[in-house]
């Protein structure tokens, strides 16, 4: 298996786009090449994401997207696994590189669902849970989730005050971050002030609906001898799966395929966790983020929620979380937000993170969840 | 690179299904896996192809497919590349089982779309199109393929009672295949009388939207040492991209991402045309059987047309074409349809082809297109 490299990574600033998904996509994986000092025609395969291209209009959005790029003759696929589509394509960016299929593979993910009413956009989001046993009984994802914080708090005592210290750092760190969404810190009182979403879920516990874009560049080590950026090693890419529906799995308060995926990552890295400096988590939920950490190993069950509170998971702290806002603060337009994260791990390790910059920046980790986790990715990456 | 077989391959009868996609989708999945031999806990993956899942309310059906299948812990993802969606994904089966980062995989394609009106269900085809510049105009694909027709007609003069020898063929195939959406046979008389669509095709020119779905097993060699059917070595696998807008390409009248994933399927597969016994090409209208044929190689341009008319692609002439029926006459749930002509190759290699058996069925060649032709995929296959 050869050793595999991001060589470049870009987004744009999320939000709301005038520009339709296939423009920002194209805008976001020039700017991506462009960092890594990559040719368009240098790319053996364009991987998009983009799970609700319909909204648009728009399926088979790749032809379309390598034809902006000047590579029309290139093969292209659109990949999707939810909430997780563009950190699936990333691992089926590092198989075709890493197995020696291609040379360079361009992963590029977008979304854009701001032009429909709030009902449209989240009839869409919901079709990344069980519509059989979910979705067409009313259950969304802020009450599937409100669903796994009141079970974490009935077995752990998680306060409503340990979710806020979560939404207002992640909020904190998106103030400091250009590409965010939400460019504003939050107080705890603002917090608790927010209206009830799905109890004990308030507004500020949900990320936002966001429109975006996320490219990535993987490449090949020989293939490009003299990088233009700060590459970052693939150290592991891996993947797990679990049953759809919440309400027929052993446990509410652990994903398990978020455990399964990142003791896969390990293994074949061969990284500790203690070597891990920073991370970015799957946050489209304050308790998302409490239970990431407990299933990813770096804290027992039911201790990741004073981990916020007490500051160790801030930019400054022991182990920075989310230091690019996460989806909280950041935004999460679906199928771009794997890619972005990928694209703050490129930016903390090339030091153009500005006044969000971690103090230590040589191994990360990014964590990207389908849904209420049936669909998990991690990835380890490390400078070289 | 490990040799890659399709150890298994099953699918239901297209037309119009009662039950839902997945459910569909899982009992086609436990056909193939039953005819490979394979448990499903062997699965190191699957690759689902749903492209209109939304239609349905659901997207991320992989994890619930494999929750069915009782193997939830097993990562999967979805495919989308428009009508060759499942080529797609077979094409990343391929790579995760030749380059050794999974044992077993299976590909699952499933649309349905019966359940909408005419009006709908064109909609979401027509999203294979670039929206923008031609659906957003109201270029659906008869028009953008009678375009195509009307341009190979003045070229090569190919006539109505051409385009109609393919579909009286692809019918009288289709009326032997028990699998089949249409199992009656059409007379010339019948194709001329039908009425017009966009001119010059007409009815029966026109494939029919058709839910359906069809499962293929993936397997290296080594994983499966005693076969429980006869495997179809995965000789080649390839694909490539084209411009999307017919109006911006060169040619009318070709195909380039035919030519391209034929060429580079024949170099690795290191195949000669002459060595193909049979083809599965995709005939989403009669036209597009006949420029295949060309930009494959079979037949230089403009005589492909002739082929149809005097037998030399009937089941028993020289080259049979779509002994299934073909799109045209086997139906086109757009993501089964090219895991569908798998299905095809694997019953003719293992003689489950009833009346349909082909003369000789030792080395095939799979066409599946996306839209008018900017995704391509071409896959060569011999029997051990």
């Amino acid at each position: 298996m050869r050793e595999t490299w991001v060589a470049g990574a870009a987004m744009n600033r999320f939000g709301k786009m005038a520009e339709t998904g296939r423009e920002a996509g194209a805008r976001v994986a020039l700017e991506a090449l462009d960092r890594a000092g990559v040719e368009p025609k240098r790319l053996g395969l364009t991987i998009v994401s983009n799970a609700f291209g319909i909204a648009e209009h728009q399926a088979h959005v790749g032809p379309l997207l390598n034809t902006a790029l000047g590579i029309p003759e290139v093969p292209s696929f659109t990949v999707e696994s939810a909430c997780s589509s563009s950190s699936a394509a990333l691992h089926e960016a590092f198989v075709h590189v890493a197995g020696g299929f291609s040379e360079a593979v361009l992963v590029v993910g977008f979304e854009k669902l701001s032009h429909l009413d709030t009902l449209a956009a989240t009839s869409y989001f919901a079709t990344g849970a069980d519509y059989t046993f979910e979705s067409q009984n009313g259950a969304t994802f802020p009450g599937l989730y409100a669903t796994i914080a009141n079970a974490h708090s009935q077995k752990y005592g998680t306060t409503p005050e340990q979710l806020g210290a979560v939404a207002v750092k992640n909020h904190a760190n998106g103030a400091r971050n250009p590409h965010a969404h939400f460019q504003k810190e939050i107080s705890l009182a603002t917090y608790l002030a927010s209206p009830m979403v799905a109890s004990p879920l308030r507004l500020y516990d949900c990320c936002p609906f966001s429109d975006g874009a996320a490219a990535v560049v993987v490449v090949a080590r020989e293939a490009l001898p003299r990088p233009a950026a700060e590459p970052l090693v693939i150290r592991a890419s891996a993947r797990a799966g679990d049953i759809g529906d919440i309400h027929d799995r052993e446990s509410l308060t652990s994903l398990s395929a978020t455990r399964r995926a990142a003791d896969a990552a390990f293994q074949r890295a061969g990284i500790e966790r203690r070597e891990v400096q920073f991370l970015e988590v799957h946050d489209c939920f304050t308790i998302a983020e409490i239970v990431a950490l407990e299933d990813l190993g770096f804290f027992p069950a039911g201790a990741a929620a004073k981990a916020g509170a007490d500051g160790t998971t801030a930019r400054d702290g022991r182990l920075p979380v989310n230091p690019s806002g996460g989806l909280k603060a950041k935004g999460h337009p679906v199928s771009a937000s794997g890619a972005a994260q990928v694209v703050e791990v490129f930016e903390q390790m090339n030091a153009l993170a500005g006044t969000r910059q971690v103090p230590h920046a040589e191994v990360a980790l990014t964590h990207n969840v389908g849904a209420t986790g049936s669909s998990c990715s991690v990835h380890l990456f490390s400078r070289r």
